[in-house]
């Protein structure tokens, strides 16, 4: 049996040469998908078509083998009927193929003989040391270079790059079921464990805690395979980037479904809820908070403590969010006397946290200058940590004079701020958030997220500031 | 002292005649703003402009007092200077108007002086019978005949007519903060009761139980001022129609925030808590819940158990919407012997709930038959009370594939079914939502509100049931 070790894991994300093994049918084979998904992306690396009956797709050669490609292979990403995939996996580890994704179905995951054609790979992997993620995998990501394995046509280029890996046990999680274009999550890397016949959670969190690309981790998880393992590797990440977990078969009826769709045992959720603590995992509980909160990460601001401004143009927006920061265990920020009375000066009901700005502008002419002075006493307080705006867009306070209040209100931030926005029109909030998040503001979907978000910041600083007490 | 019963909210929703008191500067003065809206709307009344430095605003007579109005009035939108609000709204009592929106500010919210200011208004409305909503508040909206009294220019001029009523304590529900014609939430009515000087949440019951065009009320409330008339009123609304209530202020931290915007003391959650409860309410407890769950009794379904079928096209998002069917009281539905032999026919692995039809359909050539027989076998089983749709939309399978799959199943779905989209564009899964909910399918935001909300149905049916049983 072959050593292995993390690094084994970045042929999976980082091939210089990839071998697609699929359907080279035109627009429909999920071969020819896979190659057209990296040849739009832009992949940096090389792709070669491996099917024998075609000579050549897309404007690249194919081939009838593995074998017959001279150059040597990081990765092979294989979409054949299951039956074919061993002799594949076989041939790929005797070219030297460091790594393989299978996205291929009806493994272990379909009942006993699927279980028994996974066992061939898993014998493969050991004794020829190629490293295989799935089977029943969408596979990888990487922004960085260009990297897609997902066999469907995505119908758009482009994913911002940055510093989130998202990483999950389920395809829902991939690009060719989220706008990633759309909402602008900033992506490092992405990858779907699937059925984990080989590569697991304890491999992807050694790997992604050594990627100086990926400042974050979210994971979707509905099983661990190697307890002790996973404690080790998460408790190490979390020493250097934030791990937020998505655990759902939470339920038994949860965790029969699971059982039946990646051939996992879910386990007893204490357990689990009280691994993620141990480690210092900071556990999300729906699909938008794994989409959305790893972005309070992505400056990598750490904040010295758990005190929240909420700047509100409603009073009614501004009681949830206090109601959202009691449940997030954050406190309303006291603003300090000098700030109270700056506050004052703009207007009496200014003085306050919540601050509700709609009736105070409502009452004065300037109110460009009142809103950029009350906003900036507080941002500017050294009693406020972090600050959560909701912010209208709309007829009365249009997209560009947003963008503009924010650019100049930006220029003193050194605080961490989320932002809610609520108006009339989807498409005017749509693309103000794009803008306020190319700022480096985080946009949320909810007003609670948006405060949750910040909560989960502070948990995690106080994290990493005991850790680091412990070590002096 | 008169005499005043839930009738006199009429004049608030179904005036043939109203007033407007504001600036009647072009495009800016908020008078021109809410007579603009409501032309725009096409309110069906007549509209008096009342501002003596006017004499025409568009294309209507502007009037210098109430009183020189020589038609009966039936309700007033007052948008002046607070301290010429008392004055005004004697006048209007003086003329007959039977009803005052006042949408001015700096009452009981802005302090002392504003208190005794609101003091004289309900004076005023106690010595003559004319009803006040607010002050402090956007006022009203009505569906039926194009009435909103909103005095911020909305953008927009169509909101879809339905069933819910939406009520609340903030100016945030109102039609100039929300997308209500891109979301198009089913709206028969809308209102905003602000300070509570007057017409509070129990006038405000006892009127939306009466009124026909309402099906489902959902209230927002931070506070309640009678609390044994709110205990009436909600449970009389509740023998007839569902009443969801979203109540903030929970923590102590938005109680205190919710003091400074209304002017009200908010109180103990748990007394909250326990009163919703026990007059047969149904408790919200986000933003988005507040919107998108009233939309599940806009067809007035009622369902007689709480067996879910789960019907997913990812084995992930199978096992979310199972943990979200635990938390809100579903149970799985085990499906018939009769509907296990017609999904096994299909394929062994679709004999399951959750049913997971991607690799069902990955593994048949003929997607379309083998999705409509596998979905009307679990629609059509009778242990299924409700059903949960999480559906892609995208390049594999465009809106105009889901709209009609979804018109072909819905020829015989007799059952409540809730639908959750994913898939890589914002604009094509919103106009996706668009066109299902056109089809009677609400579509929700995320995915476990979409489980929840039959969850909710489920307990409001059951609370019907017994009250049924009870009477017989």
């Amino acid at each position: 049996m072959k050593v292995r070790d993390g690094n084994d894991l970045k042929a999976f994300f980082e091939p210089e040469s990839v071998a697609v093994f699929g359907s080279l049918r035109d627009g429909m084979g999920l071969g020819y998908g896979t190659i057209r998904n990296m040849l739009d992306f832009g992949f940096k690396g090389r792709v070669y078509p491996v099917n024998h009956n075609y000579s050549e797709v897309l404007g690249l050669k194919a081939y009838a083998a593995v074998s017959e490609i001279a150059e040597p292979i990081d990765l092979a990403v294989v979409i054949t009927p299951a039956r074919t995939v061993p002799e594949i996996i076989d041939q790929c580890a005797q070219k030297g193929v460091k790594a393989a994704v299978i996205v291929s179905e009806h493994f272990a995951e379909a009942g006993e003989k699927g279980a028994r054609l996974q066992q061939q790979l898993v014998d493969i992997a050991h004794r020829t040391g190629i490293r295989i993620m799935g089977p029943n995998t969408i596979g990888t990501l990487n922004t960085a270079n260009g990297l897609v394995t997902t066999p469907y046509l995505l119908g758009y280029d482009s994913i911002q790059k940055g510093g989130i890996a998202y990483c999950s046990q389920s395809g829902i999680v991939a690009a060719q079921c989220q706008p990633l274009e759309d909402r602008a999550y900033a992506i490092s890397k992405m990858c779907d464990l699937a059925n984990k016949c080989d590569v697991n959670e304890v491999d992807i969190l050694n790997y992604l805690a050594d990627d100086p690309e990926t400042k974050v981790v979210a994971m979707h998880m509905e099983d661990v395979r190697d307890g002790h393992g996973f404690m080790d590797a998460a408790r190490k990440l979390t020493t250097c980037k934030p791990l937020l977990i998505f655990r759902p078969a939470r339920s038994e009826a949860g965790a029969r479904a699971s059982a039946s769709h990646t051939g996992s045992l879910a386990g007893n959720d204490e357990v689990y809820d009280s691994a993620i603590k141990q480690v210092g995992a900071i556990r999300v509980h729906t699909w938008q908070e794994f989409w959305e909160i790893p972005r309070i990460f992505a400056q990598q601001r750490q904040i010295g403590g758990n005190r929240l401004a909420i700047i509100a143009y409603s009073g009614g927006a501004g009681v949830v969010a206090a109601d959202a920061a009691a449940e997030a265990g954050l406190a309303l920020a006291n603003f300090t006397p000098a700030t109270l009375d700056r506050l004052r000066r703009i207007d009496p009901r200014a003085a306050r946290n919540p601050i509700d700005l709609g009736p105070i502008l409502s009452a004065t002419a300037d109110t460009v200058s009142v809103q950029d002075e009350a906003i900036a006493a507080i941002l500017e307080d050294d009693s406020v940590d972090c600050a959560s705006i909701a912010l209208y867009v709309g007829v009365l306070a249009p997209v560009q004079y947003i963008d503009e209040l924010l650019e100049r209100l930006m220029e003193n931030i050194s605080r961490p701020v989320t932002i809610w926005l609520y108006g009339t029109k989807l498409s005017v909030l749509e693309e103000t958030s794009r803008r306020l998040e190319a700022r480096g503001l985080p946009v949320f979907t909810e007003l609670e997220t948006a405060v949750k978000a910040l909560g989960v910041l502070a948990h995690y600083s106080r994290f990493r500031s005991n850790l680091e007490h412990d070590a002096a």
